[in-house]
């Protein structure tokens, strides 16, 4: 069944909201196993509205309109749909009776231009609304199913969900889609695009790469004709995966680096610190966004001078002045400067030139040196992150999270 | 003019992401006086992104493709246009040039694949792309301007207003339309909206407000035949919300309160250190995510455990014993403890209960103590940030920014 969802509101037009309508009903049709082929935007315009109507019946089976249900003049949804389709509108009266009881709860008179909020077309369903005056409307007119809603997603969301999805599923009958997402960190997008075209070839599953902040993910997406099938599918490729990209691969889903390098801390009773140059509080922030990372994040230092990283960190000075502030060998001593001052298992030193400013042609913005400290160990890697200031924050940020992610996996 | 945007990705039917580039653009043609009438969203598929375009040709001067730039198979948007407006593909010497270097930055082959996305339709003017590999195109082929623009909001959003948004002005003709963004911290939306709701009301300049992370932004819109017109429009407006919510506005535009902060440090010469527990880095992140921090900020300590607090900051234990974690007097600790460190002009403290969990009757969730610490000085303050943890963290960290602002301001 191809489907499509079509949007009535000046409003989204002129960028004052976002069409959240559209995504919501999108994931719950995929979950019922309903391709969505297009979205549409319109504005509060008959004609423009009727045109739409037009170009969707011509190539879908299934459509769902939202907003344009209200009770003022602009909104046409449901009187254009019913002309369309050549339904007659009939006056709902136990609507009718509950839009004059909700205004005697309020003391006040039904204005009389709501009346037409209980008018549906002729052979349709009335799809009740529990928070608000315009109820949704279910058309069954073959080849077609036309389905209204209201545009407020409080008003959508549980509409859809207690009263539209029921329906569905019965028609959609037995196939189920199901996504799982492989994140990827420490691989450009194109790299990972070659060790995966002949997958990203294939019909079922379907296999999308997606650039991610600084990761890139996969997403595998099966449809099949019950629930175990559609996960032994998407299991299928996601352990193809696991062989071809297996260290690069750091989680799925709901997984983030921070949290990932987070339960691998947890679990083996580890602690750590870091200590920041470039990446200025960065890390720290990331690692932080995580509940319950006071359990084995003890804290971190923004060195952003050199004499933070002397009087706090103990680099030395002669080292600094050796090696400079953007070296292996101080990222080394940060390191293992802020392990030892907060007592902590792991300790991460980063350090490198950000930009805009501050790059010479020996050591260019975006040049980064990583190291981790821990008992009996400190090593480090000097690494070259194009892009603007925040772009090279958030990678070596990503990245120092990944060396400690690679050595607590070792470890396992 | 009649506009329209059509984004291309799958991702969007599936309902994984919003389609929040359409919404950015039609905020930023409605400010250039273009009318928006369509949003259109279909696959990765080659038929159905024709179709799209053929309708759209049909009805639109101006069409904006949005995604399916990449280096990838199923990245058609440029493939398409260019055949559908009979344009031959022509190789982007200098673009592969830019692409091979980037490549070469990061010692590895540029993939063969990437060499399409320096192919760009006879004629057409390449959009550069600052934070990406795939370039904007611009094509004028009368009666239509067509313009494809990568999906990534951080590329296309730069893109759009440093490349497109300058053409598209001169195109848009006589009537000028400008804006500028008022910005205000440390005041709720509504009670904004309750000083400005004459405003609000009036037609030329339009006043809208808008809740953006932790602020508040009120954008003017003023349309006049001339620039000049239009300036002094805006300016009467801008005066006028300055007599009403003077202290509460930090700036304007494309400033950031982490930008005017920097400003005023570096306009006094003074430096700064923070200390941050329940924000974990955010503080230290967001300072140094101005080029050019380096001048006054020294540095920052995340104190995320008490042992930190002790034996970095110089915390007493009694004092942590008393009062707890969370408490004033632990805020003023830690910033006079992080200026004394980092021998800083200014220490700022930050310690609160980030959640989910930590929360207790006395000092629930969301609670944060904030402390300034200066010369002969130190002061703080108890604050309740309703909200999930990422966002008490980021109140916090611009509740601490704006204590600065106001002890700066008041010794200009």
């Amino acid at each position: 069944m191809r489907a499509e969802v079509i949007a009535v509101g000046t409003e989204i037009l002129l960028g004052q909201i976002v069409n959240s309508d559209a995504r919501f009903l999108s994931e719950e049709l995929a979950s019922l196993g309903i391709d969505v082929y297009y979205h549409t935007v319109v504005g509060d315009n008959r004609d423009r509205v009727e045109e739409a109507f037009a170009a969707a019946r011509a190539r879908s089976e299934l459509i769902i309109f939202t907003g344009g249900l209200g009770p003022t003049a602009d909104d046409l949804t449901k009187e254009t749909v019913a002309e369309a389709l050549g339904l007659e509108l009939k006056l709902d009266q136990a609507w009718l009776e509950k839009l004059k009881g909700f205004y005697a709860s309020l003391n006040r008179p039904m204005p009389p231009q709501n009346v037409k909020q209980a008018l549906i077309p002729r052979g349709a369903r009335l799809l009740y609304n529990d928070n608000g005056t315009a109820p949704g409307v279910y058309i069954e007119k073959a080849p077609w199913t036309v389905i209204l809603l209201p545009g407020p997603p409080r008003e959508l969301i549980p509409m859809f969900r207690d009263r539209v999805s029921p329906l569905l599923r019965e028609k959609a009958g037995s196939v189920t889609i199901r996504s799982r997402v492989v994140k990827i960190i420490g691989m450009g997008e194109s790299a990972v695009e070659e060790q995966v075209a002949d997958l990203v070839q294939q019909q079922n599953p379907t296999v999308a790469p997606l650039a991610h902040n600084f990761e890139v993910h996969l997403r595998i997406t099966a449809k099949g004709s019950s629930e175990e099938e559609t996960r032994a599918l998407i299991s299928r490729v996601d352990e193809e995966l696991g062989r071809r990209l297996g260290p690069y691969i750091y989680g799925r889903d709901q997984d983030t680096l921070e949290k990932v390098v987070g339960r691998l801390l947890a679990a083996g009773g580890m602690t750590l610190a870091v200590a920041e140059s470039c990446t200025g509080g960065r890390l720290a922030d990331l690692i932080t966004n995580v509940p319950g990372s006071s359990r084995y994040f003890l804290g971190g230092v923004a060195a952003y001078s050199n004499e933070v990283k002397e009087k706090v960190l103990g680099v030395e000075k002669a080292l600094l002045e050796a090696e400079g502030a953007v070296s292996r060998g101080v990222a080394e001593a940060m390191a293992s400067g802020v392990r030892r001052l907060l007592g902590a298992d792991y300790g991460i030193g980063v350090t490198g030139v950000a930009g805009p400013d501050g790059g010479t042609a020996a050591k260019p913005v975006g040049l980064v040196c990583l190291a981790l400290a821990g008992e009996g160990f400190c090593r480090s890697r000097e690494i070259f992150f194009p892009g603007k200031r925040e772009a090279v924050k958030g990678r070596s940020a990503a990245a120092a999270l990944n060396l400690l992610r690679q050595e607590l996996l070792e470890g396992v």
